[in-house]
C-alpha cells in the first residue's frame, strides 16, 4: 500500500470549519487506499497568541519554557483533526512529537531532529488507522520538549517521510504551488509544475516563503518527492524533485523578492588581516545570520565592509558591532533598512553563460541602481533600494519571459 | 527544609496579570526558605474554550482525544508561571504530568493516579529550583495522555504531597476558605478554621465546590494537612486535618446546598426481588452516578422508586430507563429537575442524638416540605423543592446557631 505523509499548515486548520474540510480531504485519500500520516501545524495564529501571553509577562522568556508553551498549539490541532476524522467514520489517532519518538537535540526553539523511532506509527498504520502527528516539536534525551523553529512542521513531515520511507510527502498550504514569482506582484506569474530541490531551496532562502529551507534540504538529501499544493482546491501543485536533464533547458526558474533584510555598513576599518574575521565571529557568537558580504578595498589604509542581516536582527547587530568597534578600530557603523533583495534562480545557469550580465542590463535599462551583488552556481541576487524592489521583479520576470504565453 | 505543595486554581491564573501575582506569592514563600512544588490549573476558562472547539466538530468526541486536547491548558499555565518566576529572579522549571512521572490508569477523562516517580522533582528541588507541575494530567503505561476529571488539579497536588512526603498542601482558590455555608446565601456565614477530612468530604460531596472530593479522601487517607485559602489575600484559610476530640463539641460544622441534581421516579415497578438491582445495574453501566435512593412499598403489587442523579445525567438516565422499561415492567418514568438538596454535616452527630429530628422540625417550622431523606454517620441530607433551597439553608444556619456571634 502506498504511504503518503501530508502536512497541513496553520491557515489550513485555522478554525473548526477548516479542520472539518481537511478531515474530508484526508478521508478521501484514505478511501482511495493510501496509508496516511498527517502532520498538522497550530491553528491559525495560535503560536503568535501564545507568544503574546508570554510577552505580557517577560521581554525575554526562557527558551525552554517557550517550547513548553508553543508546543501546545500543535497538540490542540492534532486532537481536533482526529475528532473530525472520527466524525467522518475514519479510524484516526493523534500523537505528540514525544509519543511518536521524535528525538531532537536540546537547542530549544531551534532544535534539530536526531532520530525518529517509528514503532508506534507503524503499529497504528498496520491497524489501518490514519496517524496524525503534531508538527514542529520533539523531545530531547531528558524528555524536555523542544521545537524546531519557524516552519518546523515542514521538517517534521519530511523527516517522517524519510523515517517511514514514504512514497511522497505532500505539503498543503494556502497557495496553489510554487510560482515563477509572487503572483501578488506579477499577475502573469506562472505555476511551476516541476522544480529541483536546489532551485526550490534557493527560492525559499531568497524570499519565497512557501516552505522552510531546511526541510527542502532534507528532502533533497534523501530524495523524497515533495508535492506543494493548496489545501483549498483539488488542483495539482508543484512537484519538488531531483534535478533531471530537461530542467537545464530552462534558464531562469523563478524570480524572488525579499524585503526582510537590512544592510549594515562599517566604515573606516583598518585594512589589515584578521579584522573581518573578528567582526563576523562576533556576529556569529550573537546568533546573527549574515547573508551577503561586500568589502571595498580602495587605496587608503582603511576600508568599508557592507553586509545584510535579517531586519529583526539589525538592532542586535548594531549593538554587537559597537561593542567591538574601539577594540577593532571601526570608525563608524550605519544601517539601511530601506533595501530589497531581488534574486533569479535556475539550474540552467550552470550551462548558460551571461545570465548575470543580462540581469544587470535589465535593471540598468529600468534605471534601478544595484547596491550589492552576490551569486551562487544557480542564483544571482542584487540588493536594490526598497522602493525599486517590485519594479525590479516585474522587469526581470517580463524580460526573462517567465510570464504566461 | 520544609516542603510545601501549593495548588493554584484556574481563576488564580486567569490572565498574565494574575499569573504575575501568583509568581510574587510563590517567590515570597521561596524567600522564607521553603522548598516548593507548585501545581497549576488551566488559565481561567481555557478548558471550556477547548471543549467548545471540540464541540463544534463533534457532539461526541473520543475521550482519548479530549484528554490530548484538554491537557494543553495546564501546560500553558505552567510555562507562563515559570516565565513569571524567572522575571522575579527565581529559579523555576515547569513540567507536564508525563515529565514528572505521574502514571495513571487508562480511563480517559477520569483517570486514577497509580504511581508518581518523584526522581526528577527531587533532583530539581535539590538544585534549589521551584518545581511547577501541570495539574489534572498524567500518562498511562503506553504514554497516552490522560486527565483526572473535574477538579483533578487538587488531586495532583495532594498526590504529589503524599509522594514527596510534603509537610503541607496548600489549595489556593478564589474564596477565603471553607465557610459554615455559602456566604453568597447567608451573609452571617463564618469561616471554619479547622475541619476534619470526613466533614470536608461530606460538605464537598453535598454541594460545597471548593475542593474535589476524591482529593480530600486521599489527603485523609495519608493524613496530609490541607490548607484551603485565597490566592487574592494573605489571610489564613481553613485547615483540613485529622479529626480530634475537640471537634466533637461542635454539633454541626456546616450546611451545604446542591442545586445540580435531578430526581427521577419510576412508577409501577413489580414488587419482586431483583428489579432494583436490574435498574441500578443499567444506570451504572451507562456511567451514571446515583446519589439518594428511596423506595416506597405500599399494599399494592407494584411500587415506586425515586432517586437522584447529577442534572447533567438526567437525560441519559431517562433514556436508559426507557430502554429497559418493558423488559423490567416499569409503567412510567418521570423526572423533576426543580429540586435542591440541603445537607447538614458534623462529626459531633456521632455522639449527639436528635440532630435529624431537629433538622426536620426546623424545616417544618418554615413550611418547607421534605421530598427525600438520606443520612450518613455525620451527615443528614434532605431533598426539597428548588425554590425552597436557599430558604432552607438560611433557616438551618440560623437555628443551628452557626452564624457570627
Amino acid at each position: 500500500m502506498e504511504l503518503i505523509v501530508q502536512k497541513y499548515g496553520g491557515s489550513s486548520v485555522a478554525n473548526p470549519e477548516r479542520i472539518k474540510k481537511v478531515a474530508g480531504r484526508v478521508a478521501g485519500y484514505k478511501k482511495k487506499g493510501y496509508s496516511l500520516v498527517v502532520v498538522v501545524s497550530a491553528l491559525g495564529d495560535t503560536t503568535d497568541k501564545l507568544l503574546g501571553l508570554a510577552g505580557q509577562i517577560s521581554k525575554n522568556p526562557s527558551r525552554r519554557e517557550l517550547d513548553m508553551l508553543m508546543s501546545t498549539g500543535e497538540q490542540i490541532s492534532v486532537s481536533l483533526l482526529a475528532i473530525a476524522l472520527h466524525e467522518l467514520g475514519c479510524d484516526a489517532i493523534s500523537f505528540t512529537g514525544y509519543q511518536v519518538g521524535i528525538k531532537t537535540d536540546s537547542s530549544h526553539t531551534r532544535a534539530r531532529i536526531i532520530n525518529i523511532s517509528t514503532d508506534r506509527i507503524r503499529e497504528e498504520l498496520k491497524k489501518g488507522r490514519i496517524v496524525i502527528v503534531a508538527g514542529f516539536q520533539g523531545t530531547d534525551n531528558r524528555h524536555e520538549i523542544t521545537t524546531l523553529g519557524r516552519g518546523g512542521s515542514d521538517l517534521t513531515a519530511v523527516a517522517l517521510a524519510k523515517a517511514l520511507a514514504a512514497d511522497a510527502c505532500e505539503i498543503f498550504t494556502d497557495v496553489e504551488g510554487i510560482y515563477t514569482t509572487d503572483p501578488r506582484i506579477v499577475k502573469e506569474a506562472q505555476k511551476i509544475w516541476r522544480i529541483s530541490y536546489e532551485e526550490m531551496l534557493e527560492l525559499a532562502s531568497s524570499g519565497a516563503q512557501v516552505m522552510q529551507p531546511r526541510s527542502i534540504e532534507v528532502a533533497g538529501k534523501f530524495n523524497i518527492p515533495l508535492h506543494v499544493r493548496s489545501s483549498f482546491s483539488q488542483s495539482e501543485g508543484t512537484w519538488v524533485v531531483k534535478e533531471d536533464k530537461s530542467m537545464e533547458d530552462v534558464l531562469i526558474r523563478g524570480v524572488s523578492l525579499s524585503r526582510s533584510e537590512a544592510k549594515l555598513t562599517i566604515s573606516g576599518v583598518p585594512n589589515k588581516p584578521g579584522i573581518a574575521a573578528e567582526v563576523f565571529r562576533k556576529l556569529a557568537d550573537e546568533g546573527i545570520n549574515v547573508d551577503m558580504i561586500i568589502q571595498n578595498i580602495g587605496k587608503s589604509a582603511d576600508t568599508d565592509i557592507s553586509f545584510t542581516v535579517p531586519r529583526s536582527d539589525a538592532q542586535a547587530a548594531m549593538k554587537a558591532l559597537k561593542e567591538i568597534s574601539s577594540k577593532v578600530g571601526i570608525r563608524d557603523v550605519s544601517q539601511d533598512t530601506e533595501i530589497a533583495k531581488v534574486s533569479v534562480v535556475g539550474v540552467g545557469m550552470r550551462s548558460h553563460a551571461g545570465v548575470a550580465a543580462s540581469m544587470f542590463t535589465i535593471l540598468a535599462k529600468h534605471k534601478i541602481n544595484i547596491e550589492m551583488i552576490s551569486t551562487s552556481e544557480i542564483k544571482i541576487s542584487c540588493v536594490v533600494k526598497k522602493k525599486d524592489g517590485e519594479r525590479a521583479v516585474k522587469a526581470l520576470h517580463k524580460e526573462f519571459k517567465l510570464g504566461k504565453k
